[in-house]
């Protein structure tokens, strides 16, 4: 993980992406929390549940996806202007090994902020019972800054 | 769509593809269900869920995924041995318009099976009220056939 | 490959496609030729050249990138208004086998147009003695069309 | 640039690269040059030359993306054995800024080796006249070692 060197637009980024994480339902029903946010970076935890396995047991990849596009696009998010909706463009997955652990870090990070076009990378760890972690999944997203449409913000 | 030109190795492959499905805990979750299975093309529906939402109301990119995937590896899936188990590598999925609608129809399709790497590619379509559909998302998966591993089977 | 149904915004967009290739050196360089140019779609024709080859005799996988990048852009740019220049945001590239052949057909075609991003896919032929044709890549490109830059332009 | 941890199975993994880049014909016409192998991360230079140039004068995205893929290719190389051929299954690239700059460095990197499929992460710098640094392009490849097929070796 290199140095973060980003200088958010807006001070209030936290509580404002903190209050949107809150109207992502997907986010309760998946069971991640918010653990850390700074300028240009994310983290989410996921404990692992079986309501999000796929046929062997393992988080299902989407599931892991879910919680990384949501980490990824919320780093985002803490550098835009505070008016700024943020969308997703497109995102790549790699799964590096099976889904399997007590509990999943999940972190993304800008690449490179734009004033439209916004490049992110993602990682996602699974951590097993004695705290030991293993990279499981990376991802590469493309956010859009979406401005002055009243039903895209934040 | 263009037409199948695909046999399935294993004749069994919908009982086999259905069988499966169903131990997938992350479809129930999303309600995600069985629409149609031919050897490589398998589509499934997906009705609205304010669960499933991000922050703005829309379907979240990753559920969208997360039933695209399942979508592609049981494409996938039709095309391979009896014994084989399929895991995604990677897949990229683009979002074209905000996933609003009624419900969603995903259809994965084989683009080139192979004895070990299996190419695949992914629709989302919204429905809306009247019937109308709308591309919503394209994926591209790449999926793994797996032998011989007793926790990684269908 | 589907039907097309786009109206271009420019009627002038054949013209302007051309002179734009015209301008590409590396399209020289690689010895690929404008095939055909319509709303929505533009075909590619690439002879074999060791010029071109990885270490196995084939054509470098990126060699083929850059033919369906190209053949995706202009796609786009069909699509956009003569003003506009277009800009890759991002590309991904399916090898699907060993790309041999005496000449490659490269096809790029705009799955969803937009006003500032366009999405769209390409795919790849190789095409032997016979002119028997196989399909050896496939491609997602994202565009970004870009106005008011003097710099980018068509 | 996160430190590597890789050990390689082939004592003469550098060797047996350069042998291997030097087959590449499509190298020779770009211009790029092997700087640095290490166990797991392998690094070319390209000057910047017309010939490889797009419609604006900059590099054309597909031309970054063949040095990338092959830096990218070889970084998985260097912990192959010495018998396995390596051909790339996939890659995405992201393009963050125009591609202008006296030359380029592009560096690939193994995230996760394996038996099978090995993924990588690439990156590309424009080099100024000043020496300074900027990032350009990112890349994600995902490989496979071929083993066995004798028109498939390094």
């Amino acid at each position: 993980m290199e140095p973060l060197r980003f200088e958010p637009k807006d001070p209030h980024f936290e509580a404002r992406v903190r209050a949107s994480f809150a109207r992502q339902a997907a986010m309760a029903t998946i069971g991640a929390q918010l653990h850390a946010i700074e300028p240009g970076r994310v983290t989410l935890l996921l404990p692992y549940a079986t309501a999000l396995t796929q046929q062997h047991g393992f988080i299902h990849a989407g599931m892991l996806a879910t919680a990384l596009d949501s980490a990824c696009g919320y780093a985002g998010s803490t550098l835009m202007p505070a008016e700024a909706g943020v969308l997703t463009i497109e995102f790549k997955i790699n799964l590096l090994a099976p889904a399997q652990g007590l509990r999943f870090r999940l972190c993304g990070e800008v690449v490179k902020p734009g004033r439209t076009v916004t490049v992110t990378e993602g990682r996602a760890w699974a951590i097993d019972a004695q705290g030991g972690e293993k990279l499981v999944a990376t991802m590469g997203a493309t956010l859009m800054a979406v401005t002055g449409r009243d039903n895209i913000l934040h």
